[in-house]
């Protein structure tokens, strides 16, 4: 799947991923209220949810729409589905398949971890399929997903025999983008080396086991606010892609991205969410108004792909 | 919450967690044939999915109805019901109402983990609440939730936060009972300490901003199988109540628990999943058939808490 995810990478031109983090607050009145007033029951819980999740669908449809000509991939991010109970959750299964229907790859970012069966659970649940009564049936049908890497191989082992059967991918979390990533990821083990080396070792060494192309279908998280760790983790895990959040609104900027990237000008892909879904409340895109959020994700998202054009064309002088 | 939990431990004299981890292979055939002929329609992919979930929901209410005067709480692993997509995790709510109804305290195993807005969505999702035009939505409303610590604070506070506004708890992550759990937690750093030690410290300073009584709301999650390691945790974080897994199917015994608890007879909970929900499966309990998996899981439940009822009272001596 990690071909697949390169293929589309270089067929746009662009190493971003779209993430689609529908909070509450970012959702546009109008359509927040249209979506209540004509959806408004559930059979699991308070009605507004229902309402609420709908918005959230209409919203990143929209936002699919202006952007899918333009990226390879877009990110759900779960926990904002979950919030809103079943009838989140159905929204995040109906934007999966939407987004899939327009041809976009889809991470799910859904950073599960567990042991056993209950880590294959989570594989099949995301990547796979259960079979019921001789019927292969799938659940969430992502074509990648987030993975901690906590509970070691016990938990990474059943993702990769998910991957490896059903042609799929994960990016396991190495070195986060959060200011406090560092507690425990940055400790420094007994021969001087940080955690979180110890931790892209293991994915290189995981990732050994599902070679596609020149890359892994098992990738690494690393924050884009950390720079330095990263062009670390780069020549660490030659052929592990990257999935780097932390782009705008967490700070980090182009120049900062270059070291992802390896001379091919592949290996990594860099996220933003709020940057691109909720650049209508920013000054910079504000002409476009509250009615046209799905056109200022467009802009945000051309200005970000030029931005990381820029850096990576740098990367290979 | 936790002084909650407390109290019902010492009503039921039970430190009893029953995991209700329904695998497709543990439903009995007569119940799961029974639920697919009834249910065999879901809005959201196969339809084979909306029969399982149901067998799935059947499943656990005869188990909570026959072990709900034992033990004080339950511990659903969501993974089991997210691998049957929406109607599996509409089970999941069901089941985690129902249990609540028959006034066992829910405990659910998410091991979520994320960071800033994103923890804060996990939290409202599984402890808390939204808001959504003025009114307050409960998504899935378990008493507590596991969490990964991966992420450092910057996942935890959150959470913490949402345990202190609507008095719920979690468990977070340190040692778990999986044979790897040493690769990235038993790693020892640069003052020779394992890994999982810092993270054992950390819980209980984040625990320190979530008092409950003598203990705190922000529990640990110790595997059974590492009773070495367990007793140094207890000494370091003495107000942390322990979540235990892996006695029984992964072979811990109610001697490997005794120093989990404190000299007050407290500070653990034990759980058993395979143990008592597929007890029927095993040659011990076999006598019940499958038709009396139900039976079989209040035997298996009994002989349980006897077992630990042992290892505590010798730890007291």
């Amino acid at each position: 799947m990690i071909a697949k995810l390169i293929e589309e990478i270089k067929k746009k031109d662009a190493p971003v991923v779209v993430g689609l983090d529908p909070q509450l607050k970012f959702l546009p009145q109008h359509l927040l209220e249209d979506a209540m007033r004509h959806h408004a029951e559930t059979m699991y819980g308070d009605d507004e949810l229902a309402g609420v999740a709908e918005a959230v669908f209409r919203f990143n449809k929209e936002i699919v729409d202006a952007v899918a000509d333009l990226v390879p991939a877009v990110k759900p991010q779960v926990a904002m589905y979950e919030q809103f109970g079943i009838p989140g959750m159905a929204a995040y299964w109906r934007t999966v398949r939407y987004c899939q229907e327009k041809g976009l790859l889809v991470i799910g970012d859904v950073k599960r971890g567990d042991i056993g069966s209950t880590s294959e659970a989570y594989a099949r649940a995301h990547l796979g399929s259960v079979t019921v009564n001789g019927h292969r049936c799938r659940a969430f049908h992502e074509d990648f997903a987030t993975v901690n890497p906590y509970l070691g191989t016990d938990g990474i082992k059943p993702f990769i025999d998910v991957c490896n059967e059903e042609d799929r991918g994960i990016f396991v979390l190495v070195k986060t983008s959060n200011p406090s990533s560092g507690e425990f990821q940055d400790v420094k083990t007994e021969d001087g080396r940080p955690m979180y080396e110890l931790v892209g070792e293991k994915v290189k060494e995981w990732g050994e086991q599902s070679m596609d192309g020149d890359y892994s279908n098992v990738g690494a998280v690393v924050g884009a606010t950390y720079p330095e760790q990263a062009k670390r983790l780069r020549t660490l895990m030659p052929h592990t892609f990257i999935l780097a959040p932390g782009y705008g609104a967490q700070g980090a900027t182009a120049e900062d991205l270059s070291g992802f990237f390896n001379e091919d000008g592949l290996g990594a892909i860099v996220n933003s969410s709020r940057g691109i879904i909720a650049a209508y409340t920013k000054e910079k895109y504000a002409r476009f108004g509250s009615e046209g959020f799905a056109e200022a994700a467009r802009a945000a998202a051309i200005d970000m792909i030029e931005d990381l054009r820029g850096a990576i064309a740098k990367r290979a002088d």
